[in-house]
Formats: C-alpha cells, structure tokens, sequence
C-alpha cells in the first residue's frame, strides 16, 4: 500500500464544494418531497463527499461490480445525500432527484435495492453493520479480492445492541477490509443522544472492542481523507472512524439545534439554500471523477441450479430427526456448489449445521450467540449473488432477529434459514427453548417459501429447493426422530401437497406436519379400526400452500377439516389452511394446536397434555363428524 | 456503609461447603431428569453459596417481597443451582430437587414465575440484564428503597447485543443498586466462547461501558465476597464482577472440557459426587442463614383499577390520530394511579408517550434506540406488581424485541405495548417504518389482548382496559388524524365488537380497523348510492376477537364477509376473523391486505396502490356478492 500524501487543496476544495451541493440536493430533493431528513443528511456530507470522491474504488457503469467497493448507509433515513452522490457521480441525472419520495420513483424515503446502487435495504436503525460484515467477510474470505466495504453507522442507531454484535464479529474475524464510520453528530430524534459529543467514550468502547479506532472532525475534509487512508492500511484489525459532525451543518440557526429531526426546512429552505451556494467556490460541474477498482478481481460466481450430491437415502420406517437430515442435505449440496456456506449461533451441534463445518470449516461461519448479526452476515454474505446462506439455530431463536428477517423481504435477500426445536416436542427444556410461533412470523414475511418437511426425504428435498428458491426461505425441523414415510426417490414441489393416508370413503380431512403428522397417521390408524376413514394430508410447504389439493380433498370428506400443529394457533398451519379455503361455502376447520405457554415434560407427554396427540385428533374426528 | 470486613475463616469453609453442596444437587437432579446443564451449574456454585447465604438480604418466608434484594439468573439453563439455593436456605425440601424438569413439577428446565421465587422468565440468553436492570430502576427511582438486583450472566450469553444496551442503559441511569456478574467460564455449548477466559477484554469493554468492574477468581469466596461489598458500598455506577470460572468445576475429568453443556453427567455422576462429598468439611445442616432485608422500606403499591381522569373529549367528526390518543389517555390514567410509567425509544414525539413526559418527566424512561432493551426494562419494571408499564415505539421496531416479548409472555407479564405508525398509511418513509407484521406476531403471544381502535375515543378507552389487563396488550395507532365516530360515552369491551353502519338489508358484512375501518365507511356509502347495503363492524379488540357478533352478523348478511387491514395477508385480522368463524358452514370470507413489500408515496395514493382503499372495497363487494 502507498504510503500517506495529503491532497492537493485544490482537492480538499473541491470535496468541500461537493459536500455543500450534496447539502443543497438533501435540501431540494426534501423540500419537493415535503418530508424527509435533511439535517441527517447534512452532518455527514463530508464524509459522503470523501468517500465517493476521493476513497472509494467503483465503477459507476456497473454499480453492483462484484470487485467495486461497496457502501451500506446504516442510517437509511439519510437517504437524500446518497442518492445525490450517486446522481453527482453520473449515475443518473441530477434532475430525478426532486422525484424522492414519490409513488413510482424508487428513491424512496429510505434505501432499497430497487435502486441498482444499492445492495440492501436499510432504514431500521442498527442493522447496516451486520450486513456490511457479512460482505468484508465474503470479500475476505471467498471471493479473496481487494474490494473493501465501508459502512456510515448514526450515533443514535449506535445504542442498538446489534452494533455491538456486529463490532464484535468484525475485529474476531480480523475484518480489516471493513471501515465503519460513526456519525457522532449529537442528537437523535426527539431529544439529544445518550451520548451527547462524548467521542472519548465512542473511543474507548470501539478500541475496547477490537477496532483501530479513529476519532476526527467530520467536517474536515483533510482529516477524513487521512484517516479513510490510515483505515485502507491497517492490517488485522477493522477501522472506525468516529467522527464528530453536527446535525444540520452549514444550515445556520439549524445546525446543532434539537427539534429538527426528520423535517425538511420549509419556510427556511431558501435562506439556508443562499447560504449554502455562498460556501461553493466551483458552481461548475465537479472536477473530481471516482476511482475504479485497482484490479477486477472477485471472481464469477454461480448460485444457480443447486442439487444434492446423491438422492436422499433413508429406510422407510427408520427414524431420523429432520434436523439431522438438514445437516446431511446441506453437505449434500455443498459438495454441488462451493458458495453453499451456513452460518450459526453456537448451535451447530443441535442443528446439525455442524456437519457442514466437518465437510468444509471455511464454509462454516460460528457467529456465536448473537442472532441478529448472524441473521445481518447471512443477508450481507448472499447480496448481489456472491453465496447461498443458510442460517441455522432454534426456531425461536430466530424471533430475536425477527426486524432484520423482515427488512431481509425489503433488501429482497435470499437468505434461507432453518428453525430446528420447535414445537413442545423438544420436551424437559421447556418454553423459552420451543418455537411455537416461527410459522406466524415466517409467514408474514412477504415474498416467503415455508417447508415444513415431515421426514428426512422431504426435508433434504426442502434444503435443494429452498437453495434454488429466490426471497427468503424457512425451513422448520424437528427435535425427535421421527419416521421416514417417503420413498427415497418421491419428488417433492413447492406448494404440493401429499396425500400420504386415503380410502374411498374419507369423512374427514386432517393436516399435520412434522411431529403432527406422525400423530395423524397414528390417529388414522385407531379410527380405522374403530370404522371411521380420515385422510391425512401433508402440506410440505405451508407458504405457499397448496390450496386445490386442500380444497379437493375436503370437498372427499364431506367438507371436514382437522389441522394440527406444535405451534400456537394464530399465524400457523391452521390460519394458513383457513386462508386458503376462505371463498368455499360449506368446508368446515377445526384447528388443532398449542392453547398457551406449555412447561417442561417428556416430549410425547407434552403432545398429549397440550392437546395435539393421536388420542386427542381422534377425538377431534369424532367431534367434528357431528359438524 | 459498613467498611469492609474479612469474613472469618468459618465462614468462607461454610461458603464453599455450600458451593459444593448446589454441586451435588445439580448433577443428582439432572441426573434423576436425564437432561439438563450440570457443568454450567457448576462454575457459578461459588457465587450462588456467597450471594445467597453471604451477600444477599431477603426473607425465606416471602420470596417477592418488595423490600428484598432481587436476583435474576439470566443464563437460565443454570436452573438447578438456583432451586437447589432456595430448597437449602429453606424454601422447600430438598427432596423436591429430584422433581426437575418432569411434568407437573415447576422446577422446570428453565426458570419462570410458576415457581413463587423467580421473578421473571429466563432460558432465551441475553434478556435478563435489561430485566433487572428494570427493577434497578424502579428500586432506586420509584420505590427509593435499599434493596439491591443481582443478575448473573453467562460469558456466552454476553456475545448478545441486548446485554450491551442493558450496560449500556443502566450505566447511564446510574443504577449503583445494580450488580451484575458475568461468569466467565470459557466454553459456549457447541465451542469455547469466542473470549474464552479473557477477562482483561471484558474488564475493558465494562469499563469503557461505565461500570465498576472487578475482576475476580470466581470460585475464591473472599475474592468473590469482597467484591460483592465493594458493589454494594460503590455510589453512582453499577458494578461488574467478572468472574474467571471452570466449566464442570470441580467434576475431575469433566472440569474446562469441551463437549460437556447440556448433558446430565451419566455414567461419571457417581464418581464426581463421591469427588464432591469429599470436599465439603460440614456434612451436617447448613450453619448459614440468609441475611433479612436492613428495612421493610419499599412503599405498598397499588396497581389495580385505573381510570381515565377524565372521559373522552372529543368531537364526532373531528379528525385526530390514534396515536395522539394514546398521548392523551397515557396522561390521564397516569393522573389516577402514581405507577402508570411510559417508556419509549426515541419516538416519544412521534409515538406520542412524551405527553407523559411533559406532565410528569419522572414517570417516562428514555430508553434511546435499543428496542430489546426497552422491552427488558419494561418487564422489569412491571414484575412483582410494581408499575403499570406502557411500552411504545413504530409498531414495527417492536420486532426487534420479539424474542423479549415472547419470553415476556412466559414471565407473565403486564406489559403494555403501544405500536403506532401502521400500515402503509404512514406515507412516504416507506417500507422499513410501517408496521405490516405486527398483529401476527402479537397473536402469537399466548394470553395477549390486541387492540386496534379506530378512533381516540376507542383509542383512550382501550388504553384504559389495556391499564387493567393482565397479561401482554398492544394497541395498534395510527400515524394519519382519522375520523371521530364514537360518543365520548361509548362504552368499549373487550371481544366486543361495534357495529358502525347497518340496514335491514345488508349484503356482505365488512370488517376493518383503524383506518380501513374509515376506508369501509366511505366505501358503504358509495355502495348504498348504488343500491347495495353492506354492514360495517369494528371489531374494536383483535384478540380476542367477538365471535359471536361477527358470526351473527355475517349470516345476516348472506354469510359474505370482507376483511381489510393494513396489514400483511398472514396472522392479522382476516385470519383472526377465520379462526373465529371456521366451524361455521356457510360463511365465505375475502381477505383483502397488502400483498407485498410497499414503498414510498402519499398514504392515500398507497392504500389505493395496495389495493385497501375504499374503491377496491366497493370492487370486492361486488365480486363476493357473486359467491
């Protein structure tokens, strides 16, 4: 690397005047938009100046290079001065950015990919960073090329505990690749930051945490530059500059003052727009071009038609839990596609995402008990198409990251995530280890593929096609072994349904999954001989799901439907199967599920006493006959 | 403060019999269970022998009494240690340890308030610092008494961001009534953490995190004892004792070994209790008795049966926003009951909770952006009965504290959660600020009571009811001024819906809420112009929700019902009201919600886009009048 030389002042002059017309642009572009955040904007003006002026290695042909540089705003809401970096850079014109925040344009009020030059989407404070990691670490570590990644963190995003995760796994993975800079810019949204100006105290946390840590006036551009360079240079470690800025500046009797949060200027627009073009020495176009990356050096990668090695191969009958066959699907596939990677919150031993790391430990990520910036590697990691991430812990775990799953649907990720435990079948561990509300949350998350796979042949058919499946993707497993109902060779499809128990004369319909499942053919069984015929139903996906199959069936047996579930009632099987039968006069449900907070047991015991064991479907036949 | 005084050498041999004897218990009882986290038991016997028979004031007698000393094991799967504490201070036989973890017992896997000695729910890891830092709060801050919070957490728990908003939190409120220890005992579940037994690190980040930390040998007892003093003696800061442990200690061959979490000891058990019982000198009773509280000095609360100062005042017609309501209702029913407290995350202005602020700035808790730990200090500030919490931010950055919530729900919890800005009636932010998946995850939460009023006079009686229910609420708001349409003596229930609009001869019932709930209002009136009358309900509490209205109802209306929310397809209120009406022959039902990720525009323009507007109301009645 070469080492330090101070720019020209010609140059500082010029960023000083970008960083004054990327202010009168987050000014325009919200006072056209009569909302948005142009004080936000202003305090890091410098630093957006510097950074895609003067650091910053890309191409502006190509915004999603794989070798360019990559940028991610963490604080979304300053929106309106990245987009006008990106129009002053040559992106696209100028003028489109008084169309912010309109129904049809896609500079939106916050970011999302949408936008060609943006890889994810972010407006949910604290969640930038995480992601920002994942892609230093696929830089770093698999595509091993020089691009490096830069990540604009707020003071106030900077209380959220995901932050301090991120920070974290940066400096115990050496991400020296990746430069965060904090906008110490001093007040939040309605009142001033916990922190205030205090930069000695950002200090000591970041170097506490592993960061060469870099405090700077944020406003001058000599220091930036400097320190930008410093960052590019520094082995082992991730840089944070800490900048301190003040939030409106250069906007007089704004700057620096509460009560200006989210409002654009209104009535001092004009003044403030006057004063601002006065601070421009060059009112030319800019002088200054972005560097493209010093060599184009990541390489092509294909995520595309992924498979399993070797089809699945189980016993009928023998009993394996689906978390175990998830771990064997994902070697499976990793042996198929090198960018096959899995990432988990010290829980590879129960999800069996172990496994992968036994076949291959680079392809491993152990992001320890962490779960939202597991889940903010995983989105990074598989942007702009460099991997295929699955993401493995407890189903219910995966709640604690439920804002970066549902801002995972805004960056369009293709994350794939697999809830092991779930359900009250895990036993003596009792309620805060049972997923029993994963379904509801996974379902709601637009663009969503749920598998529910009921033995080991379907779950490793779900982990080939959820690895094929665009948007995010869920799969639930199981803790118990439970038996194998599939020929090894049966294919599965996303939103078919198996009919795996059927007679002529089928009087009701029951769906079940997973453990479920295996009590309603058990049930089946118990009424067959007591000469009531039942079909038994398995979902496979349960978004989408498969509606026709469901409704045909029903419409067999007299317009009856059982659904069970280890899950609570709202939001799960039940509702999914309730939507999709909602416009059919005469098809009644009776929903089968987990009534409230269940408490430890041995797992069939805890079946049978929440109410979702064979004799309890029995009798709920035998109940709903008289409907 | 007393100075310190070495404890004499009788004393510190009963501590570490002590120690050695919770040893005993938690290998017997997972033992006698067969699951269970003995070596996680095992490196904090030591500070559970000082803390409970040394350190500690509170009275065997009355496990929640208000002037005891408080203590949350946040890593909870170290449960057996924790019963074996309170079985040999006196609580209840020993003999009952042998119970752990089977049904129909309340020593569960993990800890919750079934057990009259455990405050809150802990086993999903990470939460319990906020919790306590909750009741920290609320001790020195509202009751103004001496007892003290101790929280005990894991080393691997403390990778999770929410510990580092809870230090962050509690330093800042200067909670020197808090102690908190972190055991620091190298190994995780599937590897060693990723500090392992670098103390020095955590010694900085707790420094740099404002606390007083001490570093300590967590199984030397004056060590251990000393520190504990110097915590209590140490005015302004809360304390970290970072306490350098073995996993297993004291198990030969099992101590600091990988491979050993979550197991019961099996076929090693009889030789590391025979290694154990060789240790301990006094074999007889404990000679140790808990200290009792210095005074009874926590004031006597009242929580039940508040009441708005002052009924509704408003104007039928007029427009106003929900979430002005809430700021309206949340001051008058803090001006009945002195324990009604508001917290918020920097959206006070926006959610409307700073109304609180500004008539009693005591009672509002300034949480800043750290949504988890919002959540946790709400929990802990509401348990034992000791404040009427109001929790509120955007409805949709509540899900960053899923994983809280649903562990709140297991502490049995009175939380009341307030989420405002719903839908994509909140305009031109854009994805990532409306709240869209809010109603499925908070019916997922067992026990929990949803409000959705559709105008301030519902708003500020719901506010009410929530104040005097028990278990989680949430009152959904809205961010745009809608239409008064109720009498300020309008009496509210809850699962009892209002009927807005009605004819003799109405063709299709249909159901919305907040603003759909104007949205269907507008649209009645145009279908009536065109000669269809349809019935308008407000179903004023989605859960739970009026089956028995909305099933009358809808018969009386040919069995037709439309649903329409703001709100993602899945869990909300179309599959609420499927539940509701699913063993029902002869109803059909329309769901309408937005389909899929919105974006940016004018909120009237986007519930048109997304197909909830009044316009597609009257569309929708004509397709389902054909069904």
């Amino acid at each position: 690397m070469s080492s330090y030389h101070k720019p020209e002042a010609k140059v500082v002059q010029e960023l000083k005047d970008i960083a004054n017309k990327l202010r009168i642009h987050s000014v325009s572009s919200t006072q056209a938009s009569k909302s948005g955040h142009p004080t936000s904007c202003s305090s890091i003006a410098e630093i957006i100046s510097v950074l895609f002026f003067n650091t910053m290695r890309y191409k502006i042909s190509a915004p999603r290079d794989a070798s360019s540089d990559r940028f991610v705003l963490s604080k979304g809401h300053a929106a309106p001065i990245l987009y006008a970096a990106w129009a002053e850079a040559g992106l696209f014109p100028v003028d489109d950015l008084k169309n912010l925040r309109k129904l049809g344009s896609d500079l939106e009020g916050h970011p999302t990919p949408r936008l060609n030059f943006i890889d994810v989407g972010t407006g949910s404070l604290g969640q930038g960073l995480a992601i920002a990691a994942g892609m230093a670490y696929v830089g770093k570590n698999y595509d091993k090329a020089n691009y490096r990644v830069y990540c604009l963190v707020g003071d106030g995003e900077s209380a959220e505990g995901s932050i301090w995760e991120s920070l974290h796994f940066a400096s115990y993975y050496n991400l020296d690749n990746l430069c965060v800079i904090f906008d110490v810019n001093r007040l939040g949204q309605s009142e001033p930051t916990s922190l205030a100006h205090d930069v000695e105290t950002y200090r000591k946390r970041l170097d506490a945490f592993g960061f060469n840590t870099i405090v700077v006036d944020g406003h001058n551009i000599d220091e930036l530059v400097k320190a930008f360079h410093t960052s590019t240079t520094t082995k082992n470690k991730p840089t944070a500059i800490v900048a301190k800025t003040f939030k409106g500046k250069n906007f007089p009797k704004i700057e620096d003052v509460e009560n200006w949060h989210g409002k654009p200027l209104g009535a001092e627009s004009e003044r403030v727009l006057q004063h601002l073009r006065g601070l421009i020495k060059n009112e030319g176009p800019i002088l200054l071009h972005p560097q493209k990356p010093l060599k184009d050096d990541a390489p092509v990668v294909d995520i595309t038609n992924v498979k399993l090695s070797t089809p699945p191969a189980y016993k009928l009958g023998e009993t394996i839990a689906t978390r175990q066959a998830y771990g064997n699907a994902l070697v499976k596939i990793a042996e198929t596609n090198p960018r096959v990677i899995a990432l988990d919150g010290d829980m590879k031993n129960s999800t069996f995402s172990e496994k992968l790391k036994k076949m291959d430990a680079n392809r491993f990520i152990e992001c320890f008990i962490a779960e939202q910036n597991l889940v903010g590697v995983a989105i990074g990691a598989a942007c702009r198409d460099r991997t295929i991430a699955f993401v493995s812990t407890f189903a219910t775990f995966l709640t604690r990251a439920f804002d970066q799953i549902r801002m995972g649907a805004i960056s369009q990720t293709n994350v794939n995530f697999v809830g092991s435990h779930c359900g009250v079948s895990i036993g003596e561990d009792g309620p805060s280890q049972m997923g029993l509300e994963d379904l509801a949350m996974f379902r709601s998350i637009p663009g969503s593929t749920i598998f529910y796979p009921s033995d080991a042949v379907a779950c490793e058919r779900a982990i080939e096609l959820a690895a094929n499946t665009k948007g995010v993707t869920f799969t639930r497993t199981n803790r118990p072994a439970t038996a194998v109902i599939y020929d090894n060779n049966h294919v599965f499809q996303i939103g078919k349904a198996n009919v795996v128990q059927k007679t002529d004369n089928d009087q009701v319909l029951v769906i079940g999954a997973g453990v479920t499942l295996n009590e309603a053919i058990t049930a089946s069984h118990d009424l067959a001989k007591a000469g009531i015929n039942v079909r038994v139903l398995d979902p496979f996906t349960i978004k989408p799901i498969d509606s026709s199959a469901i409704i045909a069936n029903a419409k067999e047996c007299g317009g009856r439907i059982i659904t069970v579930e280890d899950h609570y009632p709202e939001g799960g099987l039940g509702e999914a199967v309730l939507s999709a039968i909602s416009q059919e006069r005469n098809i009644v449900l009776k929903k089968m599920a987990v009534p409230k907070v269940p408490r430890s047991g041995p797992p069939t015991a805890l079946l049978d006493y929440y109410g979702i064991s064979a004799k309890h479907i029995v009798n709920a036949v035998q109940e709903i006959l008289k409907l």
